[in-house]
């Protein structure tokens, strides 16, 4: 039996941040288990199950014969559906051929970026923002480039940021989700127009998180697909269509990408789940299902907004759309991370440290998801008033 | 609209091959859809649907409400049922906290990749092997060194063989499958015992792949963990569990690289299907039904020693486990990539062209996948008599 030698070490490029949010999921759980309530406001993910068309999907698959590998871009029925699904929903023509199922739309990043990034490449990124970008594009020896928003661009990235980013080097790809992850903010479908015409003017790779559209309470999204080619949009079947432990999602690719992206997925993936790319073709069909979950949000969201600043968090960004309330909460605390293992402990309320999305700022921000019940949302606010005072 | 400028272009790094055995999949897949029946040996996947007891813990959890992200390590109940197949199935106590669920083998890789190797590293294989191994090892910006085995070490990697190769550069991981693909052939448990040690002297990475454990065929297995706690063993409930569409995979990892591959998976997967985390849990308890399979194998594979030789195909690497056979084809074409498009439109058996393993040898074989049914062998057989006369 040999030990370990000093020479046995990490590699340098997995010293990536942990998932603060997934930390607190761990820790939640832990005091769940000795038997403490608590109300789950730091994972972003819904609290309703599959839509029922998918559910039924699922168990008709089960009953009839094995489940196996599929072609690594999906099968052809999951594909063929999201064509008419962007017919439906924004008006475009999407060719099939252009169309990749993922397993999440984390490999959608991953093949993505894989596909499009040579090391060293520097991809720009709002910050806050969703702390798995930062992640895989480290981890996969890109260069992330983050570039601080706030209220003068409505927390949105611009031509001008993007011109500034670039004069310490170029920018090879530009990442951007609208509605945005921690924010809830959106950019107008103008705002996005103008920002992929830049991109595509510069040769700067697009990339279009949507994993939020279809989450919007008022404003008007659009598909970055609606302004060029060249975007890159990644989708998944994780939030509107709740189905995040399904691991199954999309992307829509350049032509010139998709091959390059379906080579990495046949070794790095060989296909999605089978089971969930049969669940999802299904859950494209349950609009009125998920319309009503919708509205459980908006509902969510109102009261919210309504009440929170009532108890102290009055400091609110805008919230467009997703499932998320990003909150200033630097009047309670300027260590967020504290602050929400005190809320945790103390108040049994589990929300997510803004560290995980900004590491400037984060740190005077605390994100909260509504896509619980909403009797979880009064309790919430119960708790936080009681713990607050 | 924009249109693509000449600055928009893949990555050199997606430039890795195409998995011929998935273009296979499809070529076939297609003459089907045309309505040609094609016997399946292409692609290495079992034709049972998974073990009864996994369909039904699926069954039950589709039932009993929402499948959401779990912790990036994959569910507790998995992690510790695997606890107890380790004492089973070799006498081996592994501690939970090294366990980690994985979306498939697949992702164990790219996971052990990730959090052992840097840039730059050069990591040995066997040639022939599992093409996704270099592929992957490219993608991740590592060196793939390729080490050509023959039947002087029985297809098998030596310290020899590793001395040899470190001559042009250090070495820092060495990954052996042990059954192998595309061979079939097996390690005796002193070789591998013998060259993990040689690693272990040399602080140089072993990575087992043991995906094809429990489908062996007289021939002692053994399990790398035996030998050090360095090793980083890779598992899958893809091939013995009749799993392949569900995504569902784990590995056990050296203390020190845990929370690496832990963060990393974080942003890389969020967490494995939970769907096929609960079915996989429940089909380690299917012992019996899955040795049933095993046993269709292993009459398969008797059968096809049997009859291969008299129709021709008389140069075959020994069988010890897996459900491959590799055969020497350079008798009938030296470019084995046309002879098996020749086969699969002639003769209706798709098989997969050695290029796929072996980028020097590759062309003078094929594989025969025999994980279907004692059936399809039968007219395997009878259909290539027919072509090759």
């Amino acid at each position: 039996m040999s030990v370990s030698f000093p020479s046995f070490k990490p590699s340098n490029r997995s010293n990536v941040a942990p998932f603060l949010a997934m930390d607190v999921l761990s820790a939640a759980a832990r005091l769940e288990a000795n038997g403490r309530s608590i109300i789950h406001m730091e994972v972003g993910q819904p609290s309703a199950p599959a839509p029922k068309p998918a559910l039924e999907a699922a168990r008709s698959a089960l009953e009839h014969g094995r489940l196996g590998y599929t072609e690594a871009r999906g099968l052809a029925a999951l594909r063929h559906r999201l064509v008419s699904h962007y017919r439906a929903a924004y008006g475009l023509d999407v060719p099939e051929s252009r169309i990749v199922a993922t397993t999440g739309s984390s490999a959608g990043f991953n093949l993505a970026f894989l596909s499009a990034f040579d090391p060293g490449d520097r991809i720009a990124l709002t910050a806050p923002g969703y702390p798995a970008y930062r992640n895989i594009i480290k981890a996969l020896g890109l260069v992330p480039v983050e570039i601080e928003v706030g209220a003068d661009t409505r927390w949105c990235l611009t031509p001008d940021l993007l011109e500034t980013a670039a004069k310490d080097g170029p920018v090879k790809g530009v990442l951007v989700a609208s509605p945005a992850n921690p924010t809830g903010t959106m950019m107008t479908p103008e705002a996005l127009a103008d920002l992929i015409g830049y991109c595509d003017d510069q040769g700067i790779w697009f990339i279009s998180d949507e994993i939020y559209h279809g989450l919007v309470y008022g404003a008007e999204q659009a598909c970055a697909l609606s302004s060029s080619q060249n975007a890159i949009v990644i989708n998944s079947f994780s939030k509107y269509y709740c189905m995040t432990g399904w691991r199954i999602g999309w992307m829509v690719l350049p032509e010139i990408l998709v091959r390059p992206a379906e080579r990495i997925a046949q070794s790095l993936y060989i296909s999605p789940p089978e089971l969930s790319q049969i669940a999802a073709t299904a859950a494209l069909d349950a609009t009125q299902e998920l319309e009503t979950v919708r509205q459980g949000y908006a509902r969510n969201r109102d009261f919210l907004l309504e009440a929170l600043p009532g108890i102290g968090f009055d400091r609110l960004l805008p919230v467009d759309g997703a499932f998320y309330i990003y909150a200033d909460t630097s009047g309670f605390s300027q260590d967020s991370l504290t602050f929400t293992r005190a809320m945790l402990e103390e108040a049994g309320v589990a929300a997510t440290p803004g560290a995980d999305f900004d590491p400037v700022h984060g740190a005077e921000f605390t994100r909260f998801s509504f896509a619980g019940s909403h009797e979880d949302m009064h309790e919430a606010v119960r708790r936080l008033k009681d713990w607050l005072r």
